[in-house]
């Protein structure tokens, strides 16, 4: 009968369960697959390789105080640089909605790796158990959330940051680019006093930049990890020392600056520090939304909008209206920004599914700020590459706005006042002239608090950019 | 020694109390006083009212099966008349931020109660006792949730959809005043075809109808009410038939749809109707968001904006740019929406404060229920009078830019492709040629395919506009 | 040269594209691809389908009304029924957050679509073109937004209701089930008056029928649909009566209930009736976090927790603590509502990517709402059959903890008053005697009043439960 | 007429206004009043005094940079220290829903500085106008902005971090005296192996102090002001010099570490600082959630809960069963926990209401991070005071949970093997003896493996919680 050659049984502290006969996974992940047929997603590919890193470390660390000899040790670091590699992703079949704890997953790697490294020392007799030795010193309550502000803390230093740095970089040239187009500024929509493109851009650019060091002031208690706490904090079946030692061998096999909890229990108990981790993802969310909302906003048009900056023509952008082309990448962009935003309200509503000792909402929680870190780190490089370097400014236009605006009248109250300012910039408007024409129409030109020479120095629109 | 004259002695189950002198409320109300001295906020004037017509119902109910003798449930009633009245809203000092059930509010009720019937019966030596009489047949657990749904359905009702309805007609208004306004579609925020300011103000109208029936829509679970479980949804210490008649007098006493539980442990132990009634008002506050941001935009300038509208001026808009004028309304409104969304955070996470057979949260979610009502019914009524009444289109403007459109070449797509009819349109563009000259320039009126007729009525801004 | 083999290339109005040689689609989604290197999800299964839908019924409508000829109307809807079948998803290949209209996804399928048509009609020398032909009476900005609306329609009643009434009618099973299993009622967590467990699953049954009722309620504004609006609502470039009639083809096409926008301008620009979708399954999420609350509290244990209920062992729980099992089923189900509460978020802030005639937010809102409701409909399978079925109670246990709660003193309320039952229920918590003891130590019982029969009346804890 | 002498005339650039005779304040606080009748909330306390603190530091910096003269600086400063106090908070009657720069609530302070400094200045025959003087070289744009920053950077430093203080060392203190007391932990809500109550409490003391160190992490943004800056970023009608002196003033005045924006246009448009703070309030709130819902459940009961905790008597619990106590400081703390999440998702959607040069939803972000701060304080306070503070551990009871948890086996797993263990511990549970009787009755205890010596140390629960 073909199935039966299609399955071998495997068993677990519950019994025996059916699993794929090529499958290096066991019984425990084969019953995670079936207990949650839910999304169809798996944990992410940084996810896995962190897992895996955890192991090889806690091999090390195990060997080094005698938990586990040299032999298995070797072969369940030899086995986790496999995993890590990506090689064996498929072999982690699990769903992300799975038990709260990622356990399943904890097991499937604990499986996973006991049978590889259990193949490599077939011909000298030995086994490799799931618990007993790949698992030795661990509990998944400290593995699997250590395994989670390791991949966070990674993709953090490793994606998003340099992705981060691209875009700033982007909108720093562009700053510089821009540096003399004069244009006006808006407060409220409305006209207000004149700015420098150049300026605006410098804005954007900085968002980003505060964006960085928002990600690096959390980055103490995102990559604190509770490892060596095992199952509730106190270290039960670690060795002495493991937790320090385990720490500082995972720290440098990652190349990352994690650190032991300073509190077992709150490190155990609580995921706030990836709560920490995601407000700031949102705030940098909701940064790239203004930004982008002004780029698309500036180069709205081309004849019905405000006209001041032309972007980068990607695709047709309509299936009816012939030669339109739209802002694509802002709102691709913008589209992150919402998606990063409800995927927060995800990680930080798990808090509410601590209690005790452990929260049980740590796979979702995992999930979706890699997820929201993957997706911000593309769309960075995706809208330097293909919008940001190829904006071009429509000087004429936005010099021509500048001089537009009434609010140029503005220096004009120091020598006059507000009050008689106010009733040139509203004579300007009703009467469709500028404020110059405005200004000597009323009088004011009087050749005392104000001559025909300091009302044109007093209306340079340039010189009302400053020097920042 | 003066103290000793400021205050009178209460007790209650755990003791004595100090109460002020003149104070109706008694021990338990004191104790909540002292307990809670977080926010400053208290019950909301209509959340007060509510409690007392549950009370009077109450009375009534007891009456008629018994459990009351005539003086007392009359004695109560009127009581509970002064009380929903208002005059007696200085006696509720308890602070939004107490116990999760509203013991302390129902409690507040109760004894003021007692003390106002108990003095009306003074005469004839009877005394009133807020749990044995005031409370009979009742549990806070019941009568405090009992309260916010009708406080919250009776603002719905008679607070914010009639003042919805003043702003979606002064919107019709608009739409039928801009009816021929033919401006300029924009989507993507680019140049897209023809719209009249009429549609648009059309579809804000029907925004807000729209959000009349989603209120409409979430009524049958808003207005039903748990009042008759008491302490835990079976009704324990209540006589046969009390939820129906009570509930029934209820309605006739506040004249809203209530309706009794459909299953009393649902709605002892959930406040999901609530939480609907919530998401509703944040549907509402999003949609006012959006043609708010619309009206401003298109308000924009004077000079540097889209300049299509002219928006009321209600206040000197800057401390330093003299003459400016900005769309204040507009900008509470949409600083209101904000806060209705973030109330409606708090209501639909206080879901978690629920377990067995009470929801913990239930002041908050009435606090910001209400307060959300209260500022969506205020801002309509503004909106509407303030600013919507007095918008002014520039119809030159709106025409000039309509007619400036690229995206009015889409009628030609049937005639000659559209691929044809991008040609046109790009090169319209770029060359800064209207849309009909680029036309005859590229040799698109051949007299077969086009003529010179056709194209001028393909054209038309107004004929695309369309009959809606 | 292999590389030219592999490539072909295609033209839109921007130009050349290369595309895979084999690949049905053609410029316009290559570029898309090429633009968007973003998140690596495409659309969702059900939004392609019903993508396809719309298509066909637009060549029915299109040949109606002149302005498809009936082999190319035949020759798109066969190809519209084989995309709809999900034979071609791979040839959808455009990442979720792309142009905030879907227009690549809309041009993606008029590109399959034209591809399939035109080789279909290949011996009869007929082209069909995208634009001209497949998307003909229509826009990107009517028909995607319209697939939205089908998708999520089609989702919510013929995938998640009834997998809601499987859940229901699960929890309505151990409702008859425990209908008589006795256990104390809980209130701000601390003991309270009895209740039957059976009651308590009647609400958690009750629940999810709101829940279901919470869907219908929204359905008038979620089926109702912007097509035939086109570009910007007017209905540009369709013939009369095109839209009343497409719609009236896509509703029979689906079997669901859509009706054509009763404003096509609130329709066009606005996604509001999404935004109510998303706040009820919001709804649905928060009530099902609060049962499986409740499921996993009372099953806590087993020695140390609550121990009301047993639930089904599905997988060792913990890598360290061995024989442990965990409410992993209740876990999964809370992170899926964590999930589906963070999409709502994503889909009600994406109402401010609305300006003017068109929401640019279109995608990511339909991809968080069709994953929000796969995932509850899936979940709600797996808690119905891998969980609540196999629940059992610990009917014992249940009774012997009903009896020892102090609130049993509650019905003495009415023979003694309510300060007299509280020395009682004092008394007995205090030196830990039953409320029965208590009373008669403290002297209650003195055949006036109260008689020891009327006591024991009183104190059954299951008439205490009523008769709901 | 008695009307005519209630009422001033008072005029602005718009025209003329009635103002009520005795207020200092003048037309367009006036018309501000009018304009917005929506909430009845209006600026808190500290936002007052920020905002006079402000005008402060700018008279003194303008007289210093000869902006002002002596006279002027010298009494606009006296007035500035006055409102600081709080003697005029009745002079500052604008809601909170106003104009979204706060134009409103800078032009009232600066009406009200300008009387008060007119008054003092009557003899000497001086005038100080509001716009001229009091707001010389400032604009709304910046003062508005900078006051919020100064408000809430003094909240959170001297009332939010002094009173989680009180609560982290209450916490502390108790898990001081918990230090001893074993008890069995839990994951998944599930018996696990033990811990001591010190140990939990010590977290949730380390909860409170990340939450002061997450407070900390955001101050280098929070506590960056863009003063300086003007209308639009640019300091356009500054001298020279004048940021910096006058944010150096400012410094000094407040004792606050403030410092000038790095980038002013960054500073100018954005109030990211401030969603970076309400994030680290929301996970306050949440790192709140977790810990006191944990008491209350430890204080469940008293006899059908987990009864490991006695918190302290507050109030009679319920107005219908006698003698019930309830939790309700958690419950006050975990609603205001829901409060500061749903003002957090305010705070964090203003973000949305920047556009260009200026964000326009600054006084409802104020408003909510102020009550956010202000409502944590409190509670903090109160929770420590009244709650924690006299918490008292049911020892007794701890130790024999701790004792009956399955989970003790857990040390075995070194001795025989995780499924052995297994296998104790489910015998333990389906036979209803403890882990030691199970252990010798399915003969583990054979004096190789394991002698009965080596059982009993491996099995004592005060060993297992360790040495942290």
């Amino acid at each position: 009968m073909a199935e039966n050659t299609d399955y071998r049984i495997e068993h677990d502290t519950m019994g025996e369960v059916r699993v794929p006969k090529k499958a290096l996974y066991r019984a425990q992940t084969q019953r995670a697959v079936e207990n949650f047929p839910i999304s169809g997603n798996t944990l992410e590919r940084e996810h896995i390789k962190a897992l895996a890193q955890v192991k090889k470390a806690a091999a090390t660390a195990n060997e080094e105080l005698g938990v586990l000899d040299a032999e298995r040790a070797r072969a369940i670091r030899d086995a986790a640089d496999a995993v890590a590699s990506g090689e064996y992703d498929a072999e982690f079949p699990i769903d992300v909605f799975q038990t709260g704890s990622g356990t399943s997953s904890n097991m499937n790697t604990n499986e996973v790796l006991a049978t590889l490294a259990s193949r490599a020392l077939e011909s000298a007799g030995a086994e490799v158990h799931p618990n007993d030795h790949v698992n030795a010193s661990q509990s998944s309550n400290d593995v699997f959330p250590t395994s989670v502000h390791v991949a966070v803390t990674n993709a953090l230093l490793n994606d998003l940051k340099p992705a981060m740095e691209v875009l700033a970089t982007s909108l720093e040239k562009k700053a510089a680019e821009f540096k003399h187009v004069v244009k006006s500024g808006r407060t409220h929509l409305m006209d207000a006093t004149p700015v420098t493109l150049g300026q605006e851009f410098s804005g954007y650019a900085a968002q980003v930049r505060y964006g960085i060091e928002r990600i690096e002031a959390s980055l103490p208690r995102v990559a604190e990890v509770p490892l060596g706490g095992t199952a509730v904090g106190t270290g039960i079946n670690t060795p002495d020392g493991f937790s320090a030692r385990v720490i500082e061998l995972l720290a440098q096999e990652t190349g990352l600056p994690l650190t032991e909890a300073r509190n077992h229990f709150e490190a155990q108990a609580n995921r706030d520090g990836l709560v920490e981790a995601s407000g700031q993802l949102r705030n940098i969310a909701y940064s790239y939304m203004k930004f982008m909302n002004d780029i698309r906003w500036m180069g709205s048009g081309p004849n019905t909008g405000l006209g001041e900056l032309h972007i980068p023509d990607l695709q047709p952008g309509s299936s009816i209206m012939p030669g339109k082309v739209n802002p694509v990448i802002c709102e691709a962009t913008i589209q992150v920004a919402a998606q990063v935003i409800g995927n927060d309200t995800t990680v930080a509503l798990s808090s509410t599914n601590g209690a005790f000792e452990l929260n049980v909402g740590i796979p979702v929680m995992a999930a979706n700020l890699l997820e929201s870190i993957r997706l911000l780190a593309n769309v960075s490089r995706v809208a330097a590459e293909k919008m940001v370097d190829g904006l071009q400014a429509n000087e004429e236009r936005c010099r021509f706005l500048a001089e537009a605006s009434p609010s140029i009248v503005t220096p004009l109250n120091k020598a006059i006042g507000y009050e008689a300012a106010a009733k040139i910039a509203k004579h300007a408007v009703a009467n469709k002239v500028t404020v110059r024409e405005a200004t000597i129409e009323l009088g004011y030109v009087d050749g005392e608090k104000l001559t025909e020479e300091q009302l044109d120095k007093a209306l340079d629109v340039t010189t009302m950019t400053g020097n920042y």
